[in-house]
């Protein structure tokens, strides 16, 4: 049976109608799904808001107790309560999950080498017999970007690596598609050309594209993810924006080995 | 089948010690169980923080929009997070709820009479099927204090409620015993004095109870909630300590019609 494991971005969960139309299109997919998110930008507003200082270093947040705390408030509840809400309003019957939850996504401390990123976690197990419990149920799982140790201790952790590492775990049983949804169409060949999408990436496209320079900065790790996922067992996986959800000839970007 | 409910009060989530032992505590009771919780206290610090004024009527919050997202933040992220991994550490199955969650408890907004709440939800429904779902995978329920009106409105809804609601819905199902735990060892004859717990309170003890001014604020709606609760079939319900958790023998008040 096909699932939908759908990721979406930052940029669609700030805006109030971008997001109500990525949850529209979302509810409208047929059978089981999961939805993936995390709210970086509104964590970084209720930071300021709060004078805590949000720290980076290549373009990662370093997790402090305090930022722990605001992503724990930000992504647990305000994001993920609102998603759930509109999505019962859809009929479709959605529940809300941390890693925590049902201890469905399990994480160790990211080792310190050259920096301690704090409160980040890299994911080390899906719960792969709660998942199925729920998505048997006709239950839709919402995922934000929070995992645990199993200790008690939460973690920070990146929302593309939580849905491709669902999608890795539930690909035995389900013919796993991945969708990594954003602001624009595709991947771009120009970031000032809207239209530039490249439809195909494979493994030897995807070199190319890197000695061009074409793909850098956060798409590096997104198609690492994405090539991941297709290694280990993934059926498909596409980068697009909110229009790709249920309609397949909507222009996106195909990923392949 | 013998089916807990435990609410616990905003001062035993506060203190990380008073919610260590709580959780320790809770987590021991065998069989079926849930856990209510709100964090009223929590969000009034992280409103002031956020320099967002706190308005009370006859000491019930009014909410509006911006106190909403504070409670969605609060109670369903912060506070149900870090119980729900803490349970978690403690071998519990935890899964954190608001009522948008799994359609778990709808509610409408509290019609205006001499104020308007705002943002403050009446519970009509108790979602039992998906109750039992879970209870019977010996999934804990983890409730906060926030329920739903079904077309993507979340509300600010009385813990104390949710509990005896939660209850009642499962009564038929379950012999139902209803917990209300906070920082005092029952209720007390004399404020002043907290070894002066009235073991036993029947309708008629509490009749007497109000009109010599022993009971009121805060605990007239609790009460009210009791015997309510035992009025549609709840087993058993009980005013207490943590320590009463899984301990039959300490002293705690209990409330029978």
């Amino acid at each position: 049976m096909k699932l939908s494991i759908v990721k979406i971005g930052g940029n669609l969960i700030e805006k109030e109608t971008a997001l109500e139309q990525v949850l529209e299109n979302f509810s409208k997919i047929e059978g089981p799904k999961i939805l993936v998110h995390g709210g970086g930008k509104m964590a970084t507003q209720m930071a300021e808001k709060l004078g805590v200082e949000t720290k980076m270093v290549d373009g990662r947040r370093i997790t402090d107790q305090e930022t722990l705390n605001i992503i724990t408030m930000v992504y647990g509840g305000l994001v993920n309560k609102t998603i759930v809400a509109k999505l019962q309003a859809k009929n479709c019957n959605a529940l809300g999950l941390s890693g925590a939850d049902l201890n469905s996504i399990k994480s160790v401390k990211r080792p310190v080498k050259t920096h301690d990123f704090g409160f980040v976690g890299d994911i080390t197990n899906v719960n792969t017999n709660m998942f199925s419990l729920l998505l048997n149920n006709t239950i839709t799982p919402v995922c934000c970007a929070i995992s645990h140790d199993g200790d008690g201790q939460l973690f920070n952790t990146n929302a593309d690596t939580i849905a491709s590492e669902i999608a890795i775990a539930l690909a035995n049983e389900f013919e796993a598609e991945l969708y990594y949804c954003f602001e624009k169409k595709g991947v771009l060949r120009s970031i000032e050309d809207e239209d530039s999408v490249i439809t195909d990436i494979n493994t030897e496209i995807y070199q190319a594209l890197i000695k061009e320079n074409i793909i850098a900065d956060g798409m590096l790790p997104k198609l690492h993810n994405c090539f991941h996922a297709l290694e280990k067992n993934v059926h498909k996986v596409y980068i697009g924006s909110v229009d790709m959800l249920g309609n397949e000839k909507e222009i996106r970007t195909t990923i392949t080995l």
